[in-house]
């Protein structure tokens, strides 16, 4: 007997919603509720419409898939097993165990087919928005009249949850801003957040919302009714086509549905059902199963291997007609989307830094970022930047960058004041792959966009942060605007390399290595005020890459005496040191731009350049405190930093009021003689 | 002659322009673009509608006024020079410099009438959000039928930088669902943000977005035409009376209005417009007055101190009434505008502690955190607390603390899923006076709420965070919800205090120090899983509230190793110590629950809890770098912590993988004597 396609689309829904019953079962541990509630949904989606191939899920032109409520994650690895890709049933049965590859939420680079990790919530939904801007501006770049090697759409499954953020408010904004088409969210409207019936806490008119952005809105879809969902996903390709902006497709659903009990509850969304709920659920929705066992007709039906690789074949026939006609942008294009670097670039990169020593210039670090951004922008045309609306203060435009706008593909980003949703949108552009990213900020504000860093790091994605206004440097503006404890705190967000360059010379390094760093996020840290070049030889010029090395010995070469700073302490360290030597205290100058990159050198370089046995002076304009990581060891020693918010004054006097100064070091550095 | 109304409006408005425009140029740093282009609509709201009496700022019912968009901060400073704060033309005249009073960015605690501080976008508006919260919470539980002793409004100025950041939807929406109706606020809808025109990065229909949420939207009204302002407020004022909702009222103005050639342009907006320019603006706009110099009949247009005089008067005189008829009521009142713990409230805190030591009781912190908030809620009426849809995982309720909803006033705010709209709005709450408040979500998610948090800090605000999830000991969550940086990079807020108690009684005392603490907020970070009951004597249960002390001495009381810990590793060290004594290592365990409150200690504290010849190891399941401050001056020393992400599985697998076991402590003292 044949099932009706209704029927089918039943019994496919339902098996994802066992699958996800019995793992969190089988674990104690998970979310029920948003996979039983957005079944159908997921159906309508996998089965009629997402274009991937689960046997290549690298593919360039697949579709993006993204789970903004990322603690549904049993629904997304359910798709992912019964759709072909390399995740076993086993692995199922693992869910939330150690080293499996089904942990509680998403993660990218563990699990093939998952494009990012996510959880936090909103942030899914800017990571899409992210990808959708890449493709656009992809395709913007490499289509050519009869070939449409790139085209695709970005899905993204959210909630409640992801609305109320308001990174919602930032990612949707701009997606409607610039008009990206192709980008489809599902918002699953089921009225209840984990504190229980949202009518309390959320009343907003998302739809009228979402409209007010210029995105297209699709009402009252039924998201049971997988043919209804399939209609609307037909609609929102139309709108893609016609290039009418996002569409929210409003899919009103029950939370847990299925569930005699629970459906319709907060209870169901956070917690295994129980054995007997569980039974109810299996006897309410006639599912007989054993748990974990999918009949082979509904295997099938979810079944994208042939298809997938059927239309990726396709793909790669209209790929290779174009490296015909299109030599060189095809081999670009491959280039690009493998997010490999052009050939030769780390000689180019070290021949660059050269030129900026020879200049000798005397720069502000911001000013000396954007004469680097400009010369990597020559050589790397997969350069795409911008600023949360501060781009004449942060400096991130280049000549001939071009603004990139809803009908204009250029190379420059204006995010507006959105720190949170760049940063996240970032995260999307790097995963897409085809451009290397940067985004802007004053130091400060890393506060708005810290999670969205943080999952960066988490990530291993290669995206820089060029963050100024990097301490009471910049002087009028005031305590709100003046980082304190952002350096250190920064640092301590793992696999994040935060940079904080002394000179023009430093700036250069510190971008070169963000740019040839494959995995994993950059924080550039720029002064607003001007910085004096310091002199080096080649071989420092060298070392600045280890993040930590002797920019100036002790004139005997036998420190009594060891000065760290970085950025623009490094000057007055160098002016103390001047002082100390005249006293006939031999001292040493050590340069640490980036303490990540210090760590990761070998012990035998890190003791050359902190020896044991000599007291050491720390000096930054930030938080002190973690510094003293870096004095242990040694027989006495001392931080100058600052551990109180800043003040709103012209920058020399503040210099002076919080002791950033020649005299300071000096004192500190004979007291502890 | 008398000059007609209109006149004397423009007159006024000028006045605000040209004390601004002249107080940047005698910084030669500031805004100048957003007093020029707010003027009328300030004079509309400061001479016709502001409750308030500048003679006394503290007045509980006055109007609150809030500035979001802060970079016009001398706007602010200008109305209340005029108006009759006590904020003389001098401290105009040292606009942004050391130790004025009028900083680059409104401070509150600094200028007189300042009501909070701003300058990071979008948050002011979620902090008015918290103020009319507090106001509408106040009147219903004070007011009585005759007497409307809580009747004012809450006031904000907002530009399109505080309406693209997230933060605004998350104060909007909630202000929406809460109907907050005497929360107005007027949009300086310029359509210039600081990289040029929005129109390329700002799309929204901001009046339908604003509906979207349940607000009154009245629209195109000429923010440069006083009476078409001030009938805007009057509309405002009846949805007020008819409770309807807030209100926006969109303000067409021209940035820079005035200045002939940089009027509506970005280039008018933070610099200051310079001599020439300044003169044609004063030619332009028929200003003949030297810097500085305002006109007597301008002056007495803006003075607020008689009316504001007999308001209060009137008030008080209402007041006093009130407390004839109330009188328990209305000392209960002033109790808590003044912010007062109610008398004897350090005794019963004392007490309390002591019955949570006696109770001995085996407790996640979390669950002892609900525990101590249903202790202290019975004291302390003023207890306002809630969670970012975490409640009955955070454990923020407690038995009768009633839900705050749009008609019902409780004592417990479902936040929804907005933690940064959350930590904002609390400083809001704070601000307002009548409330102690405190708010909560997993510690990961601090990062979203980070630079709120920083504001409570500057702010020296006594907020309360609870923030629960506090480490890997979560389990299957997994990297996303595990915090590894966030305990080390909060402790390094200044004016933060950061708990992390390691039992039940720990768990109270830092609620005492919080609620205690009345210049500053206070986190205290929780555990999912149950922490052991650590047995003290009653002097050391008096020694939790100094933030590190000695918790087990060494048997012999001569340690030769000092084992650090905080929270859930204090456990483990009291294992590692009963094994390092079984081995003839005398081994103290410090539990340090708030390195904040231990730094305040005098030195002999200090060095008396860590002695200066004795190895230590510092163990805390988090990223290690800053513990090696309270390592230095120890002969040999460890940190064992967490320097990377974690991992998805349960909890107990985790801290072996991690190495949060007793056996590891043991191995690395072992190593250091």
């Amino acid at each position: 007997m044949r099932l009706s396609q209704t029927a089918q689309d039943t019994l496919c829904a339902n098996a994802l919603r066992f699958l996800a019953i019995d793992a969190v079962e089988a674990a104690q541990s998970g979310h029920p509720g948003m996979p039983m509630g957005m079944a159908e949904i997921a159906v309508a989606l996998w089965t009629r419409h997402l274009k991937h191939n689960p046997t290549d899920p690298t593919w360039p032109d697949r579709d993006r898939f993204i789970l903004s409520n990322g603690h549904g994650s049993m629904l997304h690895y359910a798709l992912l097993h019964l759709s072909g890709y390399d995740l076993p049933l086993d692995e199922l049965k693992r869910f939330r165990q150690l080293h499996s590859k089904t942990p509680g939420h998403p993660e990218y680079g563990l699990t093939p087919g998952i494009e990012t990790t996510t959880g936090p919530l909103g942030q899914g939904l800017a990571n899409a928005v992210g990808m959708a801007l890449a493709e656009k501006l992809l395709a913007a770049e490499f289509n050519r009249p009869g070939h449409r090697i790139v085209d695709h759409h970005t899905w993204v499954f959210l909630g409640d949850g992801c609305l109320m953020e308001g990174i919602s408010h930032e990612a949707a904004s701009f997606a409607g801003v610039q008009r990206l088409s192709k980008l489809v969210a599902l918002w699953d409207d089921n009225r209840i957040s984990i504190d229980g019936d949202v009518a309390g806490w959320f009343g907003d008119d998302t739809p009228a919302r979402f409209r007010a952005y210029g995105w297209n809105v699709i009402e009252h879809v039924d998201g049971h009714d997988t043919d209804a969902v399939d209609h609307a996903i037909r609609d929102a390709r139309r709108n893609a086509r016609d290039d009418t902006g996002p569409t929210l497709i409003c899919c009103r659903t029950t939370i847990g549905r299925g569930s005699p009990a629970r459906a319709g509850t907060a209870s169901v969304h956070g917690a295994p059902l129980g054995k007997d709920e569980i039974a109810a659920t299996r006897a309410a929705l006639g599912w007989d199963h054993p748990p974990f066992d999918i009949p082979e007709e509904i295997r099938n039906s979810f079944d994208a291997r042939k298809t997938g690789a059927a239309r990726q074949s396709a793909w790669q026939a209209q790929f290779d007609a174009y490296a015909r006609e299109w030599p060189e942008l095809a081999a670009e294009f491959t280039r690009r989307v493998t997010k490999r670097l052009p050939v030769g670039f780390r000689v180019l990169a070290d021949a660059i830094l050269r030129g900026v020593h020879n200049e000798a210039a005397t720069l502000a670090s911001r000013k000396a970022s954007q004469h680097a951004i400009g010369r990597l922008a020559r050589a790397l045309p997969e350069l795409l930047g911008g600023s949360a609306d501060l781009t004449h203060s942060n400096l991130t435009d280049w000549p001939g960058c071009g603004a990139v706008r809803a009908d204009q593909a250029g190379r420059h980003i204006n995010w507006g004041v959105r720190e949170f949703g760049m940063a996240a949108a970032l995260n999307g552009i790097a995963l897409h792959g085809g451009y290397l990213t940067f985004g802007a900020t004053f130091l400060v504000f890393s506060d708005y966009a810290r999670n969205a860093m943080r999952m960066s790091a988490l990530m291993r994605q290669r995206v820089v942060y060029v963050m100024t206004h990097d301490s009471i440097g910049l002087g009028e503006d005031g305590p709100t605007h003046q980082p304190v404890e952002h350096l250190p705190s920064l640092r301590q967000i793992p696999n994040l390399d935060v940079w904080r360059p002394c000179d023009a010379v430093e700036t250069q390094a510190a971008w070169n290595a963000s740019v040839m760093r494959a995995d994993g996020p950059s924080v550039i840290a720029c002064s607003r005020q001007n910085l004096p070049h310091q002199a080096r030889d080649a071989e420092r010029l060298g070392d600045i890459a280890r993040g930590g090395y002797v920019l100036a010995e002790a004139d005997d070469g036998q420190p009594a005496m060891v000065l760290i700073a970085t950025g623009s302490e490094v000057a007055l360290a160098m002016e103390a040191r001047a002082r100390l030597q005249a006293d006939g205290i031999a001292t040493r100058v050590v340069s640490m731009p980036c303490t990540a990159a210090f760590d990761r050198q070998a012990a035998s370089w890190r003791d050359a350049v902190l020896p044991p046995d000599v007291p050491r002076v720390a000096i930054e304009a930030a938080q002190p405190d973690s510094w003293w990581k870096y004095l242990a060891g040694a027989p006495r020693a001392a931080v100058i930093g600052i551990d109180r918010f800043g003040e709103s004054a012209p920058a020399g006097e503040l210099a002076t009021l919080f002791g950033m100064t020649p005299e300071r070091i000096v004192d500190t550095a004979r007291r502890l003689r």
